[in-house]
């Protein structure tokens, strides 16, 4: 009845002794409680954000569906172990396409342990996440029936320049996603994937207006998870995008303050992708004209 | 002919044998030049900034204009030193009351040395930097011609809570604004510094218009300078609400990537400006149908 997702580009995944998130056939996620705070601080989120009636449903709808806590069989065959369930947001898809983006410019949070904080100021300098306050977690890009999938090693994804990451965006959304970054990318899904009013550069701009006056959360570590389908793209028809959030192990209060470190890194990512839609190659009479 | 400028609330202050900047009658303001990469760096940044004709004049207002470098006697008696000469903003005003509020979660930039960056984060952590985006270097707040200034230490500014900034920043509006935090905020200024077309949230809104987009510069360690005067206040007068932006000598470039370590600090300000203006005791009603 569960089985291991096919479609997780980053955080903790399970394979032969090691636990690791499991799906079942009714579209729902268990992922195993880390058994330090972190696990016990994301069932915390997901009950305060279920219990906040002023969240607007048009935000509400970026978060995973949650369904409460279960005690399952743990994928390593360690025995039951709590599992929080919540919508599983891919394994629906076919061929889904797919990237994880770790938000904010600062991983860490104000009151972490002096060796949890060192660790990951470490890891925002020798990555993206301190000049480009994002940094790509993983992903996927579904090629075709013959290619396949584009799924790159977390190690070469966290190696990333801003010059790759700017490489990799738009190769998320071309057909011809060879397995690298060498290949100019075709932007045959640019417009149908981040622009429009259902786009991925619509939804973030949503976000981001929530994201200016909230003061209840602050979403450290927390990723922007993006989704779409080739296959319907074709003749008209939508590529089904989705943009959730998800990772909510390093939430905090808010305390009346908005979460700027999370919202100065979707500006920047909103940047990288209205940089892209303005570029287009079919657009670049228009542009020579600004 | 030159003399120490009254109204400074931060940076370096020139006092008996050492160096701080000087003034003039004519409205300019000489900063001597640090003797390490600062000082260049704050040339290279005005040098630059002026031949840049892409940024529009609403936005290049905020900027103190720049009459480029000045060898004067420095400030301590040491002799003859290259000094920055701008416009000054203040000294033209009679009583101002002044805000200096350096901008960002994070003062300091990726390629700085360990240590600079070390003691920079170190500063951060202790202030409201990390937590707000943004920390209050200094102030003086103008009372009446009896109680004059309220210009506190830096030390004592520096030590200021979450709730002690949303405090400075209401009395920072009011008319009753003794040498303490204690005493309950009038919000007598509080329409017309913080509000309007010309006030400071309209003034901090275009900002923020401008670094959603801007790739050009990053500001680290960069201050929001929010200057008025009360008197000319009363009876529909134009407080003559000032915005600069001011301190350069750590500003890079910043490569096709958005200022997000400002921009977010901005976003916070703009919040607290907001939620003042939101909630003044006049508006209570209204409020409290919302």
């Amino acid at each position: 009845m569960f089985k291991i997702p096919d479609h997780q580009v980053a955080g903790h995944q399970a394979s032969t002794g090691i636990i690791g998130p499991l799906i079942d056939d009714s579209g729902r996620f268990y992922k195993p409680l880390q058994s330090d705070h972190r696990g016990s601080q994301e069932v915390e989120f997901y009950t305060k954000f279920s219990s906040i009636t002023e969240i607007p449903n048009h935000i509400r709808k970026f978060f995973p569906i949650y369904y409460g806590t279960k005690q399952i069989e743990a994928s390593d065959g360690s025995g039951p172990c709590p599992h929080l369930v919540m919508e599983d947001v891919v394994s629906i898809r076919t061929n889904p396409s797919l990237m994880d983006i770790k938000m904010g410019s600062r991983t860490w949070f104000p009151t972490a342990s002096e060796d949890y904080i060192m660790k990951c100021l470490k890891k925002d300098r020798e990555t993206t996440t301190l000049p480009l306050g994002f940094r790509i977690s993983g992903f996927q890009i579904y090629g075709d029936k013959d290619s396949g999938y584009w799924k790159p090693e977390r190690k070469y994804v966290l190696g990333f320049s801003t010059d790759d990451v700017r490489v990799a965006l738009k190769k998320f959304v071309s057909s011809n996603s060879s397995n690298d970054l060498v290949a100019e990318p075709d932007f045959a899904f640019a417009e149908s994937v981040y622009g429009g009013p259902n786009g991925v550069l619509a939804q973030l701009l949503k976000l981001k207006t929530w994201f200016e006056n909230q003061t209840i959360f602050h979403f450290y570590s927390c990723s922007v998870l993006m989704v779409y389908e080739k296959e319907p793209a074709l003749k008209g028809h939508s590529p089904g995008v989705t943009v959730k959030l998800i990772d909510f192990a390093h939430v905090i209060e808010g305390e009346g303050v908005i979460d700027h470190n999370f919202l100065g890194g979707l500006c920047s990512l909103i940047k990288f992708i209205s940089d892209i839609l303005d570029n287009l190659p079919h657009n670049s009479a228009q542009n020579s004209e600004n």
